[in-house]
């Protein structure tokens, strides 16, 4: 990661010069880590055109020393983001800060720390944001990190599928994942696992209950690690019972949709685009109005960031970036069904880094299923 | 609950009166579920003398009806923050906004969402928070959700003892923890579990990784549940094999200043002597130069709330706050210790949440350790 850092910081100094900007605070403490690899939780980077430097407090002395590169560590007394502060008055005329990860106290804070006749015009808001502006094009070792997150996200869907039977709560199938993410290597989960099922799958944020996975219904499964700061996420819907044919045609309208999302995307492609390519096909089975979401967002150090992939987005796909393709019906009260990868853009196409199979799978409760091995 | 909601409605009125306050915007997670139980990921409530409106978007239209108490739900077609904008510059003269959790780009969409006579000074930012101040002081419902919270925290610790033994990793330990959590019912873990093992512990935020628990040295472990949307938080630090002088004095330190700043916890108490209280029997036991942070911090929904108990801390604790005492000493690169409780202000002192032991706790590694019970 050395020389990827240093090609960031690279990156960062052309993105500044193009902006014509002399110095920039960064706050955002995934930017703070993409650009010197600091996972502290708290810290401000003062950056000019010749140095930069991370502010952080004595609970991160080790720790931010271990850590940081490209940039000078210096342990605040009092408050990281003063000193930070103090730092670009005294060196540069204006300094930019990111308004979308600024508070208005924040802002407020800053200011104060300036001497009177600086605080109006010193601090300047991105008019858009620059490191996640950067972010959004993942290099060599963060493609790497994001197929490595996503390997064990598959390798855990794998592993789940001869653990479900019905009866069992959504909760005792989301700590089995987690457990056995964490016992792989995850730091954590990258959100708040969502397991639905039955009626509850008609929930787009089904949050795991102490709801039982039923007899005859859709069991929906989305969820994701954190591996080396990299997020993961990936969503399968599977049936237990028989399937009416209304269940049966949902999912292939879903499937269907995804599979065109996913082709869609391409160097050049607009997000919007991508985001249309599901909606169709789902309109044309007669599903559209109950896809009632975007079509899916950038991933990488956060498990939402730029791009959104949703209708009317005219930002371009680039090769690098990382986004997912999560198309969904839900019918309230009834059942749902989402299916999504994970899917980079790559020189001429995409890859789909979660290649699980997403073909419809019937699970019979009659079946005696094999237990989980620990 | 029911009762509970509609309490907060009467205090948030209450405070909205004596502010003069016409209206309020709050978008402020944690602030929605708190005052309307409201649990989506997307929500703004636009707040009159009247009435109260919830909008959010068409993922949650199931969810908003049956969770949303005291206020009326509308789904956003675009954007439930533009729309909560638009009802309040139609019902109201200025709206109140919480300004630290409000960034500077939303300030802007709010602004915009004006007609041009109305941009300037329509939206007004609190002098102080409002709902956050009212989260302070717990409610019965509240304290309920803590205790159990809580409670489940001290029963994984008591689990986890039996399963530790040197040469597992500390990411085992915290996999282990996670998947009883879950498996108790915990919708989650309320941060990332710090598990830091021999001279680890010396990093007062160390994360689980793949170190191994050391045959000679002290483990770390600082932990918490979400149960019921309520968060935990507690820290015990034990000892495998023998231990040196400096490590026995510098756990009796700690646990002696961890005594003493619960003992000063009650009503009228400052926040600042509270601090005071463990760092002073710190320094007269020589180790005040290694307590590198702040003696505890409110816990509630959030993890992190109101009030900081920390060094200079005016604010005095009133019966219903709920908060962490947490003193450690850092030797860097050699060890660290930590004891951490929860504990609520109550009507004539306190009372401790997480009433585990805190005496000195020596694994040998030499004894055969029990293996968990699956």
């Amino acid at each position: 990661m050395e020389e990827g850092s240093a090609r960031r910081w690279v990156r960062l100094r052309h993105a500044m010069a193009d902006r014509k900007l002399d110095a920039l605070l960064v706050t955002h403490l995934p930017d703070v880590r993409w650009l010197c690899g600091f996972t502290g939780s708290n810290a401000a980077l003062a950056i000019t055109s010749r140095q930069a430097v991370l502010f952080t407090d004595s609970r991160y002395t080790t720790q931010a020393r271990e850590e940081a590169r490209g940039a000078r560590v210096v342990i605040a007394k009092h408050s990281a983001l003063k000193e930070a502060c103090a730092l670009l008055s005294e060196r540069v005329r204006h300094a930019a800060f990111d308004p979308e990860q600024t508070t208005v106290t924040a802002l407020e804070l800053l200011r104060s720390t300036l001497p009177p006749r600086l605080r109006r015009g010193f601090f300047v808001p991105l008019k858009s944001p620059i490191v996640s502006d950067l972010r959004m094009v993942k290099d060599a070792a963060e493609l790497a990190a994001l197929d490595q997150a996503a390997h064990l996200g598959c390798r855990l869907f794998d592993e789940i599928i001869p653990f479900l039977q019905s009866g069992l709560t959504e909760i005792a199938v989301a700590a089995e994942l987690e457990y056995r993410a964490r016992s792989l290597g995850a730091e954590g989960m990258s959100f708040e696992t969502i397991v639905a099922s039955g009626p509850r799958s008609a929930l787009p944020h089904g949050r795991a209950t102490t709801a039982r996975l039923p007899r005859n219904g859709f069991v929906t499964m989305d969820f994701g690690v954190i591996l080396n700061g990299y997020c993961s996420d990936m969503t399968r819907t599977v049936h237990f019972g028989r399937a009416s044919r209304e269940e049966r045609a949902a999912y292939d309208a879903v499937l269907e949709a995804q599979l065109a999302a996913v082709d869609a995307v391409k160097p050049g492609a607009t997000c919007g685009e991508v985001d249309e390519a599901a909606r169709s096909a789902l309109r044309r089975a007669g599903f559209a109005r109950y896809f009632t979401h975007s079509t899916g967002h950038g991933v990488g150090l956060e498990i939402h960031e730029s791009p959104r992939i949703a209708a009317r987005q005219e930002m371009k796909l680039q090769p690098g970036m990382a986004i997912t393709i999560e198309p969904g019906v839900y019918l309230p009260g009834r059942f749902g069904v989402r299916i999504e990868d994970m899917v980079t853009v790559t020189a001429t196409g995409h890859r789909v880094l979660t290649p699980v199979t997403k073909d419809w799978i019937e699970i019979h409760s009659s079946e005696r299923r094999p237990r989980a091995k620990r």
